[in-house]
Formats: structure tokens, C-alpha cells, sequence
């Protein structure tokens, strides 16, 4: 059940209402903008209460507090140098992996230049063989740490395991998790219980319901910073792309939920070539922002080398991206004002 | 074998090649642009030949008349009202179903009103049940006629089955192939020896190498005008959309082949309200031209009601569409310039 | 609306009910061992039809005569030589093409000799490049003809082309229309017409509703003889084998159909080695046959030798097969009896 | 790099050899009943070193130790009152959910009356959302433990999370690792730590050789006690069935590593009529045992009902598994000795 209180909330009533609910036994009450009393299908509401109620829907999802049911303005996360949601466009670049403190720190300047405010890269990777580069661990941490401050930028980077969940909110401004982990409930718990902002990426064979039950996951805990990256999935041809970029599944989320949606060509493609045709794409179809992978070395990358842009192609693609943008906004602007 | 000859041909040269290539025992020769011996991996050539010719090269694709390899310069596809390819973008639109004479022809002014130079209407169905309509068979094919002739406009019809293909042939300006028909061999093949311009759709679960594999058994037959429609494939989620609509098999297939490479939202996504942000994210993919479906009354739709624009959202979407064809074809013009 | 009237059917009021259902508008009515009209949502029955009538369903589905509902009894198809269906277990062997007349009177031997009734070959073949070997033609029908005539067995093959029908029919005692045409609906309607038994492969991507329509498509044409091929489907991984062999849809099509299912462990696998062991999985999961292919030359098969069973292998294969169907149908016998 | 030496094996050779390998920098080497130098191409041997080693391979996949080329013998799990793997036919059966401790002591009796030797129960659940049932947790151990002992069995229960390894290990015979958690990398690592078996579930979309490479992380930490379990892949059909039942796959794994091979047809099919054709489809596909669930009473499951098979379903389900796998057997003999 989510019950969408009339603006302004009458707070007495809400508490009210929400006393009610949680006497109902082995049921959560979430209350948000509004409130979510999952799987209660009936309530008794005096005079007083169903005139402050605006609506009432019995059959949410099982996602409850992710959808826009329950809260029908986007989510907004505001970090130091950067806003992810509603109108805001925010472009995240970086190294797949911290490579070396010289080395991620050229690499933030370039991501700065190209527009960015947010620095990416991996200290701990999610490798599927055990044998390839796992990443610098905490000396990664510190060395994006630095490259982010010393250009005025945030940092995101992956976070692969409950046990250093810690370690890494120490110094990261958003948590990523990896497509692989979507579905590892232990650490979306654990990333929900902090108040740093999560970056969740759709796992290679998750529905857009799996995506956002695990986005519930993290939401349930408390920590309603999440935003969504849609980087591909897995299908029956990958012959020339990495995985099957499903940008038609941007507009479905941008309608199904209030988190905002992020989209990540370099994965989703896995082809340099391919990156900036797909960034822009990402744009009218209701992309709020591009995570890409940059490198200024790609025969020597430690990771994902063929699919990183160099620092030249890399801001071409942002002038692109920020100039169709521009355009989009304007364009859907018209159609608004048409009705 | 693929044999690029330098430019301008030396024609006597080429012929002696040729003749050179057939009497390599069962080989097919294809001459075009270039040469293509299909399989052949050595020939004996003089200097002189050696001089005329630009490059060979021998691990050609199964598709090797499609292939860029034979013809690098883009097919270009003239039609009295219309120009498919190269740096065309190429609107066609119109009703699922010709569903009658009045119908049809209203839906054909809409879709000229908005942009489009090509109708489309199916006038026999492919449909799963067999009870569900299945067009109006040469009827469909007058009134479609008439009205692309009413409006100054090409016509597009889907062609099912060998034994209609001179019926279909005797209106239409371009044979459509649906994607349930793209692997039918025997209905390539019959189109493939007239001369009228296909569109070939894409299979549900067609890889690119299979679609381009179908346009090979089309131009094999001596007809090059053939173009691709890239209208989704079939994944693991089809809760939300119809199918999972491939943009980055656009990039992929404009380096592959020189055949053109449209877009068709409608299908891909089976969903109006996605039609429009998709069909403006297959514009900076790479498409060089849309298909989409129209409708002025969804409810009364003889078939895929719920997939069709109706006429003031289509040209809501045309002029998006429009307006960011040209912005992109700046923006790229801009990088090739700062090259 | 599927009515089943009570056994033995009273043949007049069966005719009653029939002329009011076809009374009704634009619907169609199969008569069959119980009748479909397909779409009918009511209607108006006097107390005597009422007592005639076992049940009525109204929420029929859209493969309508091809479901239990409509014939609850297996479907059995007698040929000269074998019987498919029921409580039978029918073979099929014989090289992927019909390579010469000499080649496949030695396979159709081989293939009898291990237990097969039924020698299948390809006369014209469906392949993915138009450059590869496409089939003999009539020579190929002519020459399996005579090698199942020679040997006392029946023959399949596979026709691809409305417009060859009537040539494929004049030598076959069974249609095989394979995957890729398993939605073109031309070709399925014209062997509905005819009344030669069908083999309808499931396509690659099909999902099992699909499947039973493409059966409606033939059924509803008048041709009941129909049998259904699982062949393995498209998924993300081919690395090791050709497709992915969907046993699990063998008892869910033998439960929502009477028509027989019969395993194609050759195409599905695509690799020898997993041929013996996947045909006998297929036996417990409830196939009602196999078709396989064999090859005494792989090295110079025409198409698909990677997949083929040498002679020995065969036999070997079908020793196994036919001692676990022996077992099953105890086993399964012993579960029935105990309830 | 992949060694195999003579056996019987000199060690001091190896031990020389290894040496060598080991001065190689930044690579791994893992001496079991072979040697594997992960990523090594080449190495300065002597005549009396080249003496003792039988082969040398050096494209090795990356999961060189669960390769059939680092150890060609099968592994043999060895556990109080079970073997896995080789010649073995191992049953596992229980509750999906560990629900009380005489609800789950009651299907411990009864799964080892169908002749299971293995006890399973989830007291750790991952589910799609968090508002459903997560599992009792430590209690859940407890009580399976229990019954496990009451009943002379081992268990296995699933673990999802680094935290709780260790308070896992302290009860369990097993470990399972779940299909969503195949690649947690870090769980991977520290059960690789454990010297505890672990039963590694294929994930939804997971490769065959992402699962090799996924059990290759555990056994590169030294745990080398590990089977593979199929439990279904998703596609895009899954209206019948929960997910595509990959048996294929089995004779694959089989070929390709040494590790056992366990069939899961409760959660591959989903729906319990479908589970007991299917586990016997298993048998000669080559799996080398089958986890099941059971339930007494499907209506008040904790979770999974529809899957699981009631306690006379389940004892006809071995009674006919255990006769299948005893005739596979001869039969497979027989051709071995055949040849």
C-alpha cells in the first residue's frame, strides 16, 4: 500500500496514519515523501485521514519507496562539486582502473576539462579471472582521493565487498556497485545503512523490476542516494559489442522511478569506436548523465583498454553530448509548452 | 576474395581478371564496384594486373557484396520521391494495416505533413494467430497507391510469401522483408532478381553477421538497392517494451556494410509513449532514416494500436528528429574538420 | 470458446451448435473432436445442447485446435511405414543433405539398421550464406525416395518455398519446415492445405506459445497431422555448443498439446561428441522421438558434419535410446499404477 | 602454462621445475596433481626435466587448476556420509527455507529415506526483494544441523556474505554459493580460504566459462573441494518454466573440468511437475548427482512452494533417478567395452 498524502503533509495526521500501520503485524513502513506499508491491502481511515489522503494504491511493487508512487519528484543527490537528477546533466569520466597516482591524477585534469565533476576509477576490480590485475586497494582509494581534490571534483568508485565497505566510504564520495554484485543483497544492506550516495549498475542479465528491487534493497536501509547506470546487458550477439546497450530501457526507468538514470557507453559497448555515437543516443532517450572511461595509454592500460576514449576523443564526445543536451532540453521544453 | 581496384577501373584489365577468377571451378564472381570471388584464396596475376589493382583481400565475410570491403562508398537508393543513404535522412510513415481506402489516404497526408516522403502500410499480415486479421491483400495494395500517388510520396508494403512477389511488385516503389521472413532464403532470393529497392527488417534474434548474411542473398541475386531496418530483438525482458531496441548495432553496421541503415522505434519498442525519445536516440546512432507507425484512432487499430503515433505526436517527433539530425550531422562535421 | 461435448458425441446437436456459433460474425469454427470457435465469448445454449456438452472454456488460447483443450488424445500420425505419437517412439536418421544417390541409399541403410523407420535428408537446403551449397533439387527428392523405398522406410525432408509444395509433395511422406521458417506463415499455410503429415521445427528464437501458433497456422488450414521439433534455441552462450538444447520444453508442449514432440539433438548440440548423451536426456523428459543426422565421411559431409553420428555411433546411440525408453515407460508405468 | 608430469611423478624434478617457474615475475604458480605457471609461455628446461614431464600446454584457459588439463582425473569430494564427483551418484534434498526445527528434521528424515545423503536448507536467503522472507538466520543453521545429524547427513546451506563465512563454516558440510552471488568475488575468495567443499551454482547468464572461471577463483586460493551445480540459465521464454534448464551444458563441464557436476531441476524448471522428468533427463546428460526441494506442505512454504516436490512425489522422483543412473551406466560401459 502507498498512501500519497495531500501537500502540505498534515504531520499529526501522517503520524496518525502511520501508527495504524505499523500495528498491523510483519509489515514495513517506509515513510518518505509518503508512505509505503508493504503488502498491507487494507487500513480502516477515519473522516479526518482520508481527507488528508491524496491517494491511496494497493497494488505497489514490490519496490515500493523506489517508485514514483511514492515519490513522484526526482530524487535529487547533491555532492560537493556536483547534483545527479531532475534537470541536472552530469558527466563522470576517469581511468577503469587507479593505475598510479601520476597517472590518475592526469587523468582527472582531462576528465575536468572535458566537463566533468565526477572522477571514476576502480582500486578494487571485479575481475572474472582471478589471475588478471585486482586493483591497487587502498592506495588506489588515496590516489583518486587526491586527484579528485586537487581539481574540485567528486569521486566514485567501486565498492566489491561488505568487509570493506568502511575502508572505502572513508574516502569516496559515491559508492559504485558493480553489475556483477546487483544482486548481492549482503552489500546493498550495508552500502543502504551509510548516507553516502550509491551508484548501482544493472547487472548483465537483471530486468528492469530485478534493478529496481535491488535499488529497494539500499533504499530500505535508509539511503535514499541512489541512481541507476544502465551498461548493457548480456544477449546473443557480441560478436562486435561487448553486451547490447538497452537505452530503451532509460525511459522506462526515468517513468518507474524517481532515481535518477546514468548511462555507461563504455561498457555497454566495449569498443572505443562506438563510445561517443552511443553517448549521445543516451541523451534523448532521458539519460540524466554518462559515466565513460578515459586513458591516455591504451596499449597499456591495466583494464578495458579497447573501450576507453583517449583524452582528445573523450572531449569531443562532451562537447557532442553537452551541445545535443542543450538541444534536447529545449526541444521536449516546446512540446511541453505545445499542450 | 575481394579485389579493389584502383580508381578510375581499368576496365580491360578488370574483364581479364574476371575471366581469370571464373574459371576457378564452382565460384561465384561478383562484379561491382570492385570484384568478389567468393572463396577463392589464390589467383595468378601478371604485373600488369597487379598495377590496376588497389588491394585484395582474402578472409572476405560470408557477405561479401555487403561487406565495405567490396563497395566502400555508401549505396545510395533513388526513388522518384525520395533518396535513401549516404548523408540522407529519410522519414517513412503510416498505418500498421492499410486498413481502408480513406484510412490510408489521411494517414498518407499526416505522414507528409510531417516530413515523411515514403508511406507505409501493410497489406498482408504476418501475424502469430492465424485468426487475427491478416491484411487486405490486393486492396490494401491500390489504396496505398493511390494514396503515396495523392501526396507525391513512395510507398513501402511488406511482401510474405514468393508467389506474391510480382502482385506486390506491380504497386509498390520498396519491397519490406519482415523480420519472421528475414532467414526465408527463397522470398530473398525472388526479390533479389527484380530491381525494386527491399527493405530488409532485422530478425527477432538475427545477429548482425545473420542480417547481413539475409542482404547478401538479395544482392547476390544482382539487387543492390537493399537497405537494413534495425526494429529490436528479443531478450530476457520484454515486461516494460515489446523488444530491446539495438541502436548500437547502428554504429556497427555502418562500418560493415554500405548498404543504408534505418531506424524503426515502433516495433522495437511496441510502447507510444518510448517511440519518440527513441526515435531521437537513433539519430546520433547512426540511422540514416526512421519508419514508424501512425494512427488516428489507436482504439480501432486493426493491429499494433498501441505502438502507433497519432498524427500531432508524429510530427512532434518528426520535428525533434529533424532539428537533431542537423545538430549532429555539425557536430561530426566539426570533428572530421578538427582532424 | 472450446466446447467438449460428452462422449459419444450426439452428432445433431453437435450440428446445432456448430450452425449457431457460425452464425455469429467474423469468427471461425473448427470442428474437430470437439469444436473451437475461435473468439467466441458466449453463446445462447438450450438445456438439450447444454446436456450434450462435457465443458466450455472460454479463455481459450490463440493456438486454439492445437491445444489439449480442443483434443485432449494424443494426435496420432500413421505413415506406411511408422507411426508418431501417443505411446510411440519413433527414429529418424539420415545425412544432413542428400549428397548423391549412392551416399544416401547407404545412409538410409545404416539408418534402418539402427532402429530408424523414417530417413530424413535435405533436397534444398536453407543456409546462412547464399554462396553455400543450397541442395540437389529434384535429384535430391528422387534419390531419398528411392533410398526409403529400398529399404521399407518413410521419408522426410524439408521444403522451404510455397512454390515448391507440390514438387516436395509429390516425393515426401512428411513436410519438414525448418527453423527459420517457422513464422512464414505462406509456407505454413499452403502444407496445411495438403494433407501430408508436417514436421514443424521450432525457430531459434521462438518461445513456446509461438510454436504452438505456427502448429494453429497449418491445423486450421485442415492438416491435423502435425508433430513438433525441439531443436535448441539462441542464447548468450554458443561457445561450446551450436544452440541451447530446451529439453524442459518437451513436457511442457506435451502437456499443452496433442501433437507429438520429437528431439533434434544434432542441431541442438552442433557437436558429435554431446549427440548420444542429449538424445537419451531427451527419452525421460518425454520426447516421443528423435531425429538425428548421420554421416560415414564427416570429413567431406556437403553441410553440418561437425554434428553428424558415424554409422557406429548411431547404432550405439540408438541401442541406448530405445533400452532407456524401454525403462522410462516401466518406471513411469509403476508411478501411475501406485496412485 | 600448463605441466603434466610422468606419473609416478618425480618430485624433485617438480620441485625444480616449480622453482624455475616461480623466478618468473608476476605470475602465479599452483602445484596440485600438475603445475600450472598462469600466463607463462615459455621456460628453459633440461633434458632431465623434459625426462619427467609427460606434456606441456601453454594456451591454457585462465581457469588453468579446474581445467581436465592441470588434473585429467576427476575430483572426488569426500564428506562423512558422502562422495561427490567421479563414479559417485550423490542426492541432496530439502527445504528451500529452513522454516523450524521440526519442520526442516521432518524432510531431513524424509529426503533420506529417497536416498539423500546430503540435507539442504537456506537460513541465509538472497531474494529479489527485501521485504520478503530473508531466512532465520544462525537458528536456521542450528536446526539443520541438526537434522542433519539426527539423520546421519551432511548439509549444505547457501552463504552470502564474507561476514558470515566463518559463522557459516561452523555448521556446515557445504557450502553454497547462489547463482546471483557467483561472481562476489570476495565470497569466492574467502571460501577458496576454507578447506570446506563448495557447491558453486552457475549464475543466471553466466558463461560455461565464467562458471569455470568462477570456481577457478576458489581453487586458486587453495580450496580445490568444489562442484558445479546447473541450475538453469535465463532466456527469453520463461512464460512454462522459471528459467532454460542448460543440460548441454552438463556433458560440456563435464569434458572441460575435473570438478563434479550437480543437476538442479527445482529451480531450473520452477514448477514441480516438470522436476521429476527433468532431474531423469539429468541422469544420462551425465550429471553426477541432483539438488532438490521438498515440501510437506507447498501452500505454507516460506518460499519457492511451486517448486518444490511433495514427500511421494520426491521418493518416485529417486526411485526412478537412482534406476535411470544404474542403466546409463551399463549402458555406457558396454560401449566402452565395445570399442
Amino acid at each position: 500500500m502507498i498512501i500519497q498524502f495531500k501537500t502540505p503533509v498534515n504531520t499529526a495526521i501522517l503520524k496518525q496514519v502511520q501508527a495504524k500501520l505499523e500495528a498491523i503485524p510483519s509489515h514495513v513502513v517506509v515513510v518518505g515523501p509518503h508512505m509505503a506499508a508493504i503488502g498491507v491491502k487494507d487500513v480502516d481511515l477515519t473522516d479526518e485521514e482520508k481527507g488528508a489522503i491524496e491517494s491511496i494504491t494497493t497494488n505497489e511493487p514490490s519496490y515500493a519507496t523506489t517508485s514514483r508512487m511514492f515519490q513522484p519528484e526526482d530524487t535529487i543527490i547533491t555532492l560537493p562539486h556536483s547534483v545527479i537528477g531532475g534537470d541536472h546533466f552530469t558527466m563522470m569520466a576517469g581511468p577503469c582502473s587507479v593505475e598510479s597516482e601520476e597517472h590518475v591524477m592526469r587523468m582527472a585534469t582531462v576528465a575536468k576539462e572535458g566537463g566533468a565533476t565526477i572522477v571514476r576509477g576502480g582500486a578494487f576490480k571485479p575481475r572474472t579471472s582471478p589471475y588478471t590485475f585486482q586493483g591497487l586497494g587502498e592506495d588506489g582509494l588515496k590516489f583518486l582521493r587526491a586527484a579528485a581534490d586537487a581539481n574540485g571534483m567528486d569521486m566514485i568508485t567501486e565498492v566489491m565487498d561488505v568487509a570493506h565497505v568502511d575502508l572505502v566510504g572513508k574516502y569516496t564520495d559515491i559508492f559504485q556497485i558493480g553489475a556483477r554484485n546487483m544482486q548481492n543483497f549482503s552489500l546493498l544492506k550495508e552500502v543502504g545503512k551509510t548516507n553516502i550516495p550509491v551508484g548501482l549498475k544493472r547487472g548483465m542479465s537483471a530486468t528492469i523490476d530485478d534493478l529496481l528491487n535491488a535499488a529497494e534493497y539500499i533504499a530500505a536501509q535508509g539511503n535514499r542516494n541512489v541512481f541507476l547506470i544502465e551498461r548493457g546487458i548480456r544477449t546473443f550477439d557480441n560478436k562486435y559489442t561487448r553486451n547490447t546497450f538497452d537505452l530503451g530501457a532509460i525511459p522506462v526507468l526515468r517513468e518507474l522511478t524517481h532515481f535518477p538514470v546514468i548511462a555507461d557507453p563504455s561498457h555497454a559497448l566495449g569498443v572505443t569506436r562506438y563510445v561517443t555515437p552511443m553517448a549521445m543516443a543516451a541523451v534523448p532517450a532521458g539519460a540524466q548523465g554518462e559515466i565513460v572511461e578515459i586513458h591516455d595509454d591504451l596499449a597499456h592500460a591495466f583494464s578495458d583498454g579497447p573501450q576507453a576514449l583517449k583524452p582528445e576523443e573523450y572531449k569531443d564526445m562532451t562537447r557532442k553530448v553537452f551541445a545535443l543536451r542543450k538541444l534536447v532540453t529545449e526541444l521536449n521544453e516546446q512540446t511541453v509548452a505545445a499542450d
